[in-house]
């Protein structure tokens, strides 16, 4: 596996690849890597030619106060897994060279991004955008992956690829679970023992979600109240939102349906985790493997 | 020369030249060409092996009471005169292709837009940079050609493709002028033959400055006061703004120095009428060819 720095080389490799036709897929992480981003870069192997994973916890999506300095990064362990998942290019920039002195350029996705996370975390998405829209220039592959446990992320960067017009298909697979329902979340790390155990009930509340669905409730209210007690049954749980949204518009519907979304974040003590699922599919299933 | 208005094809195409080695140059306008459109096609064409002009009006660089729907249009005039230089691809895509229905997606190059123009067009920047960034993934030109007339403009999208980290190379050609002085526009058409005339004060607001450099003036509001008496002398002109700026950060020069930017934006009557020539230069000459 090659390890790549600086933007420029990328594009070039990039552009090299592209000009032998080989078909190139990207995996965007920031890095620390569990089995959810390991199911992606199966996912990019399986369909693509040629595999690269960019590795880079940028700073223009953690708002002030938030884990940026303290994200979790293991670059040594990433590249190990990487290199035995048979990625080709490790493309690991750094903050300077992706936001060079005098760096005045956004992208914002309207809409979509003023709720659930992103009426909590303002700017967020716009650095998410932003980045994105580089990476994919920098490394303009055919496909890129992400996980569906960024739901809201998934949605914007779908829109920002089709409105931008940048011809690249966007693959979103499913969420990875711990064998008790926790989500896969490099954030995971953060979590004492103990917090640990408190953090599944994110997971207990999406699975009461989905109980209610299969027993004929559709009323939303009786949705949310259900899951919120299931959420605050766990005392160290502080929750930060829960909505049932239209899979798509990410709007509150009026009425639960096959394909609504159930999302919730909450706080762990200071850790914040989110967790979703799709109403009526069987997503739920822990040690799920989306390949 | 071929004609194409869909994005999708205009990009399978663009593809094809990439993969067969041919380097892509692209004219991005707005159509109504006069002699700038055409010193840039000219350039483009002796550049590259591909040459492909984009053609539309693209709305949303338009604010409310602006004259998007009086925008001179004549696309059969256009493709007649592209043919003639050998432009190899015309893309006139419609609004409803590049702006589908859901559309939420922009591109803001900040600071660069909060002066001169884009502080007197709220939101003309943001369309600008979001359709330019559109074209650019569209069509991946090697080089992208801009006229000077709209000298912000071009420091906008030259900050964008770095930014952005786009991999293309911005041309910035100089201003075309009529025989009079008369910066080339293809808003020129709205003027009546009395307007017509008038409009050269624009020019002679920028000769007198390039006159006080050359005496050894250095003091940016003794060329403020002498280009606004020029341009008042024209009891129809109304300057809307008048400046000396440095050329790439766009803010105002403590001193004039060879290579500051003096830019002028003025109505005649209803037509805004922009300008600027890069003090110390000699491009005022009138009737000046690029190439």
């Amino acid at each position: 596996m090659e390890i790549v720095t600086s933007p420029r080389e990328m594009q070039t490799k990039a552009e090299e690849f592209r000009r032998k036709k080989l078909s190139l897929g990207l995996v965007p992480t920031m890095g620390y890597f569990h089995e959810g981003h390991l199911s992606l870069i199966r996912r990019a192997r399986a369909d693509c030619d040629v595999v690269v994973v960019s590795l880079f916890v940028n700073p223009t999506q953690f708002g002030a106060g938030e884990d940026f300095e303290r994200y979790p990064r293991d670059i040594e362990r990433d590249e190990r897994l990487a290199t035995a998942e048979g990625v080709d290019v490790m493309f690991a920039p750094e903050a300077t060279d992706m936001y060079a002195e005098g760096y005045t350029t956004y992208v914002d996705v309207e809409r979509l991004t003023e709720v659930l996370c992103g009426a909590r975390r303002p700017g967020h998405f716009r650095g998410v955008a932003t980045v994105v829209a580089k990476l994919l220039n920098i490394c303009r592959p055919e496909v890129a992956y992400f996980g569906r446990k960024d739901y809201q992320q998934a949605q914007v960067i779908k829109r920002l690829a089709a409105d931008l017009n940048y011809g690249v298909k966007i693959e979103v697979l499913p969420i990875v679970r711990e064998a008790d329902g926790l989500a896969m979340s490099s954030r995971n790390s953060y979590l004492s023992p103990e917090e640990r155990r408190q953090a599944t009930c994110l997971y207990r509340a999406l699975a009461r979600a989905q109980a209610l669905f299969a027993e004929g409730e559709r009323r939303p209210a009786k949705f949310l109240d259900e899951m919120a007690a299931v959420a605050k049954a766990e005392p160290a749980a502080e929750i930060d939102y829960i909505e049932i949204v239209h899979p798509l518009e990410l709007t509150p519907v009026p009425k639960v349906e096959a394909g609504s979304v159930a999302a919730l974040a909450a706080f762990i003590n200071k850790t914040r985790l989110i967790d979703n699922t799709i109403i009526g599919e069987e997503d739920l299933k822990v040690g799920a493997r989306p390949c």
